[in-house]
């Protein structure tokens, strides 16, 4: 029992979301904090989803035509002199290295648009070279004095950015909308995280972008966190660096660009999302490992169930089962240490289990326990984690729709805001009007939805005409 | 064939080595310069490459207990002080972050020992800890200021360091040498490279080993090429940072360290061992595309051929040959664009081949033809794909057989060394005499092979016993 004292959260989901998500972080071994300000270690547990993300990415974007590359890590600061809206968007997070005598003074990427599209530009010589998709896998550096929050707020973080170059403005418009439409399947189908995608408001969007495109997400404190941004960034970026090509009828032509990115962020919807007061809880397509076994252990049937679930290990393997072998603790503690680190099922099987020729397996959601024949397993297993990979996405579907109002005035609409709603409010998208809610409420619009329809509205904090509801919350 | 004069090599790689493995990088589209002298883009078709090692690497270490995470780019001034020897291997080449008010100084990851171990202490408490195996692919940086050479040398480059924790030297010896075999088994067989295996001398061990052990190749200029090394750190990093652990009996303990690494240069290996006079060859198992199908297109048959092509271009998908579709080049074009780009066959199909129900398919590093029966394509294919990688390792292994050889005294030992040998010499071990060897000659010591038995002889050197031949050459 002491070492089960030690091993658990101290803290209840509800009572304190943010010591408690904390808590979950260090205690799983996701992440530590590093020895600088804002700098976060991810540790194997962590980085296995990071490692799943890539590769079901990966797939994605292939299919797509997209390919990978790697663009270095320092950026001149002339290109970040060369779209001014870019550069004022990133000059206050930039880490500068201390120049070597005679060379040009140089920082670590925020992001990589500028030292791309400057290769970009020598490579594109025709229509014959479009459309160029690129991606990359990487590490960004943006030195925010806010608190340190890992996963979440931290200078140093990794991510994709895609970069790509089309002929037409359709083409760009239609594969932003792709590969939004790719991060929501992911994020929901994946991640288990039921997400709204739609538009930002111009106030939002991406420095130097034509228009942001967005998946937001609702966190279990009722803030909203941003889970993926597709980028039309129209033909400002291309006029900048010097990309042009020669159409088909040998006439220089500006091309437009996207690009798109999501980062290890994504770590910290999952914790937030899903984990409860026994600690993480992974959605089974998400987890390397799928199940434990746990050998029940009393000294009489000691070998006799160690064999069988060496054996039952061994034959489950592929399915993503695993064996905890470890004689050095109890079945309790290894009970709470398994709930902690997440892992979606722990199959118990003690001398009853192996006389029944059974086993009892155990979801990590609902604590739902169910006696399967030992010849079923094969069959078995793989259905119950769909089914628990499908009751956590409809759960978390359930509270993000419960969590979504409208508010028919100012008044609600602060009163809502202060309730940690996803609020919809009537609004005529005027960036100055934005500014001074964010001053007196706290909450920034997340998106203009893209299944909102075309309505003839007034705005609600003007009275000025206004088309469409825009979603409002506050923001991590 | 004016387009096929701008596409090919200007240079053969007999006569100018150096210029033609400039011109295959770039005009493969390998890698391009960065904007700031020493950095290179890596560009699709080389990080292809690096995808595929990545992937077969990942496997091995996993099956070894090893996971991969992620730590943090930048490292405190005070940690590069804590291991004397390290500080003083790495001071040189480090790039510093311009310091924010009030924080400690750091420098950009030249390599993560000290980051990485300042965790370790904290991390790990008891034997149960133990082993602990960590790996992590990740970009590193070394301001050296040598000539660039685009994967060889370059301030930026990718790699994997591995870094473990035991209880025991007998351990570390043990999985030093596990991962440098893995490592020659991968480099020999993934790329087709053969490789000798071997320690390091004192003079060129790792700053801050016990000792270091390394996979070194010849490249065609008569070079070696270090491919990977795996070190034994001992102890020192441990009691410079504060790693112990209490034993069964709980008595404090010191651990044992190994780290393992290798780099972004394996691409440039591949380029230099294996291209020829049109470009590169890639080895068929490291190629993610295997085959590529060119319809020869005449104006009567041409929809005929193109139908057939891509009939034929999805059956064989799975094996990894697509179909050029493009319309705008000729086949002799394609052709050229193809051998340029090292694709390791070409499966040639016209009009008189559908009417023989049959392909020509072409290897890329012997440019031998055969004509290939459409029925049996998806059983020869994979055949003509495994001969090819087992030629390619044959005549690199042959290269390799017949360059390496023995200087019986220092005058013999010079005028093999300019002759580009790889040359084995009884000696001393002994380091001044090895940096004037270095001083005089250009060679350095590459290893001394494990497959070398001791024997009472006398340094060719300064007379002095010697009991092992020692490796010297040129190096890159």
């Amino acid at each position: 029992m002491a070492e089960e004292q030690t091993l658990g959260l101290t803290v209840k989901k509800e009572e304190d979301f943010s010591e408690w998500y904390n808590q979950v972080v260090i205690k799983a071994e996701l992440a530590d904090h590093g020895p600088i300000k804002g700098f976060m270690i991810i540790r194997p547990n962590a980085y296995a989803i990071w490692e799943t993300i890539q590769e079901y990415f990966n797939k994605v974007i292939f299919s797509h035509g997209v390919r990978n590359a790697y663009f270095p890590l320092l950026i001149p600061e002339s290109f970040f002199k060369k779209e001014a809206e870019h550069a004022q968007g990133f000059a206050p997070e930039l880490a500068w290295v201390e120049k070597a005598e005679g060379e040009e003074k140089v920082a670590i990427r925020p992001t990589s648009e500028t030292i791309m599209y400057d290769s970009y530009a020598k490579w594109i010589r025709s229509w014959r070279d479009l459309p160029l998709r690129i991606n990359q896998w990487c590490n960004v550096l943006r030195w925010e004095v806010k608190q340190t929050k890992l996963f979440l707020r931290t200078r140093e973080f990794l991510w994709q950015e895609g970069h790509c170059v089309y002929a037409t403005k359709e083409q760009t418009d239609k594969e932003v909308r792709l590969i939004l439409d790719e991060y929501k399947k992911m994020v929901e189908e994946l991640l288990a995280i039921p997400v709204i995608a739609g538009k930002k408001t111009d106030a939002e969007k991406f420095a130097g972008a034509l228009y942001t495109t967005t998946i937001e997400a609702l966190m279990p404190d009722g803030k909203a966190l941003q889970m993926g941004t597709s980028h039309n960034l129209g033909q400002g970026f291309a006029k900048s660096f010097g990309l042009k090509f020669l159409d088909e009828n040998r006439k220089e032509q500006l091309p437009w660009q996207t690009s798109w990115g999501f980062s290890t962020r994504l770590i910290g919807a999952i914790i937030m999302v899903h984990g409860d007061d026994k600690g993480l809880v992974f959605p089974p397509r998400i987890a390397k490992n799928k199940a434990v076994i746990i050998p029940i252990i009393f000294d009489k049937s000691r070998e006799v169930v160690m064999e069988k679930a060496e054996k039952l290990g061994k034959e489950l393997k592929s399915l993503g089962v695993f064996v905890d072998t470890r004689d050095n603790y109890s079945v309790g503690w290894k009970y709470s240490d398994w709930e902690l680190k997440g892992i979606p099922l722990r199959i118990e099987i003690g001398p009853k289990d192996i006389e029944k020729k059974q086993v009892v397996v155990v979801r990590r959601d609902s604590g739902k326990k169910e006696f399967v024949p030992e010849k079923d397993l094969k069959k078995r297993i793989p259905e119950i984690l769909e089914e628990m990979q499908s009751d956590m996405f409809a759960k978390a579907k359930k509270f993000l729709d419960s969590n979504i109002v409208e508010a028919k005035n100012y008044a609600e609409f602060k009163k809502l805001i202060k309730d940690r709603k996803f609020v919809y409010a009537y609004f005529c998208e005027d960036a100055e009007e934005e500014k001074k809610i964010k001053d007196e409420t706290g909450a920034t619009s997340r998106c203009i939805p893209f299944d909102e329809k075309e309505k003839n509205a007034k705005c609600i904090f003007t009275g000025k005409p206004a088309k469409k509801r825009v979603l409002f919350a506050k923001a991590y």
